[in-house]
Formats: C-alpha cells, sequence, structure tokens
C-alpha cells in the first residue's frame, strides 16, 4: 500500500503519520515516539523511513508541522507574523536524499508584541477553520503551553501563552508540593475554590502555592484536594492573565478531553460558555488544508 | 576536646554542628551532607556521632533545631502554632542508645488561618531577637521557602511562606524556560523591570513567564537577562502578595548575601527600606538561647 502523500504531526516527544489518499482519506495510520526532542537533524529521516518507508513508492510529498520545523529539528521554517493567515506563509522544504521524497514543514506564527511564538497549534487553527469556515472568535488550545488565540476573518490576529500546564508538571515532580499533589484523586470544591481565589486577587498565587503543603501537615485535606488546588490556581492565575481574551468573546476550546473539559468548566464559572471541539481530527485537517494548498500552487 | 553542650543546625539537605562551651563560646564546627531528607528515623543517631562523636565525653546535651524534628525526621517535634515566642515550647527529646547522650528538637511554629508552617526558622528568629532585644517590625528570610514573620513583644504574630526559590528551581530546570535562564550571568535592568511589572499587574505572571522563552526565540536579549526576568517576576509576584508584610513597616532580611541582597532591591524599588542582617551567627545565637532556657529550667 503506498500512499499519495503523507501527513506528518511531529512534536516534541512523539510522530505521528497518516497515509493519505489524493482525495483526502486515511489509508493508513501510525505513532512513534521518535519525536524532535530526541533527534538531531541527520536523525529526522531515518526516522521518517522507519515510521512510513513502506508508504512511499515513487514521488510522494510528506506535510509536516510542529517542533519538527524548530531551529534544533529537522530545517528551521522561519515564524509567519501575525497578523496572518494560519498556513498563510509558504511551506519551507527539508533537506532529503531518498529519491522521491519531498519533505515540506508548516511554520509556526511568532508575535513581536508582546513576544510569543506557536508550532503545531497553527495547523490545528487552520484544521479548525477548514471545518468551520468563516468562523470568528477565541480559540483555546490548552496542553503544556496553552495558546488563546484571537481569530477574525480566517486569520490569526494575536495570541498568547500560558504555560500552566508545564508549570504544573514541574511544581507537581520537583517542589516541595509533590507530597501533597500525587496520585490520581480530584476534588472539583477544591478546583472550584482555587479557582475562584486565582482570578478574583491573583496577586495571592504565590502566598497561596506553599499554603497547599501546609494544610496537608496541619489537616487533613479530601483526598485529591491538592492535586485540584494547585490546578485550579494555575489555571485561575492564567484566566487572570488572558482576560481580555474570554471576556464576552466566542470561545472553542481545542485539546484532551480531560484538559479540555477543565477550562470549560473554569470558564463557564466565570460566566463564559466555551465550545469543546474534538482536537482528534483537527491536525490531520489542517495538514490537509496545508497540501492542498501546496497542491493548488505546485 | 569534648563539649559542655552540642548546637545543631540539622536540615533537610545539611548539618551543621557547632562544639560548644557552657560560656557559649565555639569550640569547633563541622558540616556533613547527613541531611534529613537521606536518613530514616534509626540514622540520625549514628550520623550525628560520625559528625561529632568525639565531642562527647560524659553527659552531653545537643540541641537540634530544623527538619530533624518533622514528621519524617528523628522524631515529631509538634508545631508550636502562633502567636507565640519563638522558643516558647518545650524541647522534644530524641530516642537516643548513646551513654549520656541528651537530644532536644526545637520545635516549629504553625499557623491556622492561613495555614503555614516553619521549622528551623523560630530558631533564626529567636537569635535575631536575642541579638536585637525589644526589635518589633517584619523579618524576612528568603530561601528555598522564603517566610514573612511579623515579630511584636517577642512573639511571632503571623507569618508567610512563599516558595519562590523553591519555584525558582523548578521552572528553571524542568520547564521549556531550562532553555533560557542557563549561566551565571545577570541583568540587573531585567530584573528590575520584571519585578516592576509583577508588582503593578500580578494578574499577568502566567503570560509573562512563556514570554522569557519567546523574547529567546525572537530576538537577542542581555545575557543573563532570561534568567533576571524570571528571577524578577517570581519575587515581584511574592511581594504582591506579602504586601500587608512589607508596606510601612520596618523590615530586616536574614539569608544567604546574594539572596538577601535581591529583596533588599526588590523592597527598596516599593520604596520600603530594609536592613540585611548578617545570617551566619544567627541560627548559632538562637540555639545557644534555647541551651539556656532549657539550663534554667532544667
Amino acid at each position: 500500500m503506498s500512499a499519495d502523500w503523507i501527513a506528518l504531526d511531529w512534536g516534541t516527544t512523539h510522530l505521528r503519520g497518516w497515509a493519505m489518499s489524493g482525495s483526502g482519506s486515511v489509508l493508513d495510520e501510525r505513532t512513534s515516539d521518535a519525536g524532535m526532542g530526541r533527534l538531531t537533524p541527520e536523525d529526522f529521516e531515518p526516522a521518517l523511513l522507519d515510521l512510513a518507508g513502506d508508504w512511499i513508492d515513487g514521488p510522494t510529498t510528506a506535510i509536516a508541522c510542529g517542533m519538527v520545523g524548530a531551529r534544533q529539528g529537522w530545517t528551521e521554517a522561519a515564524y509567519t507574523p501575525v497578523p496572518a493567515e494560519p498556513l498563510g506563509a509558504q511551506l519551507t522544504r527539508a533537506p532529503t536524499t531518498t529519491p522521491g521524497l519531498k519533505v515540506l514543514i508548516v511554520p509556526g506564527m511568532s508575535q513581536k508584541t508582546p513576544p510569543d511564538v506557536m508550532r503545531g497549534e497553527e495547523t490545528q487553527i487552520a484544521g479548525f477553520l477548514a471545518l468551520n469556515p468563516g468562523w470568528d472568535g477565541i480559540l483555546c488550545l490548552p496542553g503544556t503551553h496553552t495558546k488563546w488565540v484571537e481569530v477574525s476573518a480566517g486569520e490569526v490576529v494575536s495570541f498568547q501563552t500560558a504555560m500552566s500546564g508545564d508549570l504544573f508538571a514541574a511544581i507537581s515532580g520537583h517542589t516541595v508540593l509533590r507530597h501533597s499533589v500525587g496520585g490520581e484523586e480530584w476534588s472539583d470544591d477544591a478546583f472550584d475554590a482555587a479557582l475562584s481565589d486565582a482570578i478574583s486577587r491573583p496577586e495571592r498565587l504565590a502566598s497561596r502555592l506553599f499554603g497547599i503543603r501546609a494544610a496537608g501537615l496541619l489537616s487533613d485535606p479530601a483526598p485529591g484536594a491538592g492535586r485540584a488546588t494547585l490546578s485550579g490556581l494555575l489555571i485561575g492565575a492564567e484566566l487572570a492573565s488572558v482576560r481580555p481574551y474570554w471576556l464576552g468573546r466566542q470561545i472553542a476550546v481545542i485539546g484532551a478531553r480531560r484538559l479540555s473539559s477543565l477550562y470549560v468548566r473554569a470558564l463557564g464559572k466565570q460566566g463564559a460558555p466555551a465550545t469543546i471541539v474534538d482536537a482528534d481530527r483537527i491536525t490531520l485537517a489542517g495538514l490537509t488544508s496545508a497540501w492542498r494548498n501546496w497542491k493548488g500552487g505546485a
């Protein structure tokens, strides 16, 4: 089975590939842990052949998005400054030696003030817009580095990154709070209380964090209270910091189901209704748009 | 050489001991890395004998402060609730088998609302008050978990912990910012700017952090700017969260010189002059007070 073209979602920790037909349907799908974080530039082509070598039979184009285009990736795909369409810039060709193989990388986007960058999310945004043509409003893409994106008339107007997921992992794994936030349990009440406190008094965040540890030493908090409190404080601080992005706006949340539902719960508590978008096919829809654009122009 | 008594500063990562004369002068001083973090309860007495066995000749009392009295330490020394004198509670005796050796642990302090705890700092506070009798005001003890302490009439009235040091280490070592804050370089300008921004707009903290990374990708920041910006944001967020502790108060800062001078610089920028106190002898002065109290009552 050979692919007409190959779609690649190539992030820091994982590589996901789809064998695609010319009409845009999925022929096959595979995942590997050959993320950009463990590869040097010369490792990328072999990693792609490991994943998808048997899909390549004759001239084949692969369209890739994500950290594969970072400075430390396969080859740097320079950022497109906003405002711009998410796929508004030319794809960047990566160096290859396999006969017939052409690899094109979707450039990320950058913002000058305040300084910000994204790689990969521009493809998700394009995928969302392909499925929801004419949509205007705010996209929230929760993750390690959550993106808040203002979309209007098919363009990314501005965006803001909050690294709450990265902070949650670092704080819960590498500070004294690791003793207080373990386990899989969860308390909605603790999340809501911490969220409300962080949004209404964001200046108290630095003091509230150690309180999670102290509460665990001095009393007997409900199971999962520490974990939910840390999450509530961080998401609350994030919402406080991006208030202009959600106040009175139409919001769609695109991400992993569990995390997305936390954001929707948090936004709902602020009177900001948000819609969860199934993220599974969004990246592939964006890569398909990129391929169609390129094919149309090629 | 035998000691009349032994003073022990026994924290999570280190053990520091002084051989003391009955008049309170230092006969010898040693340090080891037998911190509480690597010991189980039965390891403490051997660790003490390793450090100071040759100081013990006949009945000898050791006075210890710090994490040695935590639940996971040698034996738990229950917290003294504030308001109280920093050495107001009875010392807790640790179980020993060495003939003539008596080990007494200084209890930490706790606060019910907001929940907070300290262990070790109460001894530094007592040491400061022994050297500055009658002093009223705010003590700031910067470190992994910085303590802000309101002292009045010889008592700890209230206190607040901010874990900025712990956060700095976790964020600079275990998030994407590790790429942006390495090295030993430093920019006072970047520190001041971040500090001012975090104090005046604490609600923006969550968004400002990722900006450190983005600025490094999009421009060419001054050497040390990333590191100083992260420090300024965290100390600024801390100052915003403990404003009632420093606004219009007399402040003394007790801690490592470099970190203390950052706090004094930050407070000075807010129009809050603070005095740096030489921390070297403070803990020993507190342990000496504890020994004198105990001897007077024994």
